[in-house]
């Protein structure tokens, strides 16, 4: 779908705003500039470890403003739910996304809900658009990475990927993995509260860090190497991608961002995102747009967009 | 459905934004109002007469700002797929949508795409969040509706609900029937440029005319007489309405609004509004809020919301 949306639907809409091909896009209302993103939620199950479709829509929004730089404001919330759902279900749902944007501090000003016939959707569909107001001067877009650019990740990551490929597997582990799916405006605003002069910041969603990484080192067309010994990822994470058959490089989260900046500021981001938070890489000095991957064992491959089927349906 | 989102979801999100219960809500984004609304789309068939789901959900966007008197800017465009839907027909929508969104002067600025399995949605499901500027300091709002104030409808009514029954039932009539699905926000920049104090607007979708009056009479705890001479009804979707049991009254309009204004400024609303518009009830000196409609035979009924089922999936 990746490919799709690029190659067929962003030419068509082409516009300045849509190109930069961000997790959002930061647009004028008389001379304010405010961030929007939209995002639909066909996740199953509704219900995973950690969260369900309610707060993970909020927090994907919440996330992409964030991206963006954008403190959030408001957001929509609009339902397609398959005939017979049972009331308890969208209860559930609607409690959920009630907390998750209290807790977010973005509120919900306008929704809409439609009913389609048993059998013409799965549940429950929910479709977030957010508004966020850019309150810096920052570029904060892949167009402002540059050499020397250091590569902070927040904290572990496949946490989410695996804890719905658990609950849909039926499989159990030793230890509950919990999806991470969790608001990043906090850290966000951290950063720009502290004058940290963020290039790029991009959230691990579907695809996972690697697809985050490849897109970012296309789209501002440099190099970039990461350490894999430097990638948190929690032990039960990693047997259950091994059981799995998955890399967890390239295993969805939905609380974990990647952040751009010049190598000399690194040591006040990693102070300011605390211990969770490393240093995993930078942007090398070449004109060939790559990702490499130092391996534990000291080798280095290529790191690329996965290729074929991602897991359907994570978010 | 208009009862459970009144009674189970906007209490649960309670803010003013959403309790004004229009069809989109006024928010201030660093001290500049804008407007923001979201519609979902999951009408059957994708196309028909005059439109197709496309141009439907852009208008349905650009309409609902208009009805806050917001200059439509942007807005955001959401896809859930069906797989194996034929890439033509997303084409055709696509396009639909840019051509649409042009004609309007609305900016696509973000989108998304998901794709389910086939058997878990209805060949494209569309949901669009639009974002407008309010330029004026009117309170376009059922709670500014008064005593005395002119009721004027744009156009004749019942056009897009008989045009989507007519292919889904494969009906043909003598005329073709095109919906009236269009883009309303020039007659309401109009308006608002030769100063008009509007009190309310509202476009006539779902539930039709009586509908929209049913629910500003509530909201705005007034009583409402109309007179069923003055709405306009074309002589084929009258003869349409008859054959299939409907009341034209409560059919869905996609390009067809009303607008409540003091009634020493209908005449300025009609010239401005030009020939298609016409007056058709007036705010009454009551302390009930009741919609009463003096029919062609001189007799006086009593319209109150459609109970039961409305048409399904209309848009």
């Amino acid at each position: 779908m990746n490919e799709l949306i690029e190659k067929m639907i962003a030419p068509v809409f082409a516009n300045p705003a849509l190109l930069k091909a961000h997790d959002g896009s930061v647009v004028n209302v008389q001379s304010k500039k405010i961030a929007m993103t939209t995002d639909s939620y066909v996740i199953h199950p509704l219900f995973f470890p950690g969260g369900d479709i309610g707060s993970l829509a909020v927090h994907g929004t919440v996330n992409d403003l964030a991206m963006c730089g954008a403190k959030p404001l408001y957001m929509s919330v609009g339902f397609i739910l398959e005939e017979g759902l049972p009331m308890e279900t969208l209860w559930q749902v609607i409690r959920s996304i009630k907390e998750a944007a209290q807790k977010s501090g973005i509120q919900i000003v306008t929704g809409d809900t439609k009913v389609v016939d048993k059998g013409k959707a799965d549940g429950i569909f929910i479709n977030t658009t957010g508004v966020g107001a850019v309150e810096h001067k920052l570029d904060i877009s892949p167009q402002s990475v540059k050499k020397g650019d250091a590569i902070i990740l927040s904290g572990d990551i496949g946490r989410h990927g695996i804890a719905i490929m658990a609950v849909r597997e039926g499989l159990e582990f030793e230890t509950k993995i919990e999806s991470d799916s969790a608001p990043l405006w906090n850290p966000i605003k951290d950063l720009l509260k502290k004058n940290i002069r963020i290039h790029c910041l991009r959230d691990l969603t579907r695809g996972g860090l690697a697809s985050a990484l490849v897109e970012i080192s296309k789209k501002a067309n440099v190099a970039i190497q990461i350490d894999e010994r430097a990638i948190p990822v929690r032990e039960d994470v990693k047997g259950a991608c091994e059981i799995l058959g998955f890399d967890p490089l390239y295993v969805a989260n939905e609380g974990r961002f990647i952040c751009f900046v010049d190598g000399k500021e690194k040591d006040a981001v990693l102070k300011i995102l605390g211990k969770s938070a490393s240093l995993i890489g930078t942007v090398m000095d070449s004109k060939t747009s790559k990702v490499t991957l130092k391996s534990f064992i000291g080798t280095t491959r290529i790191v690329d967009m996965l290729s074929g089927d991602q897991l359907p349906r994570i978010c």
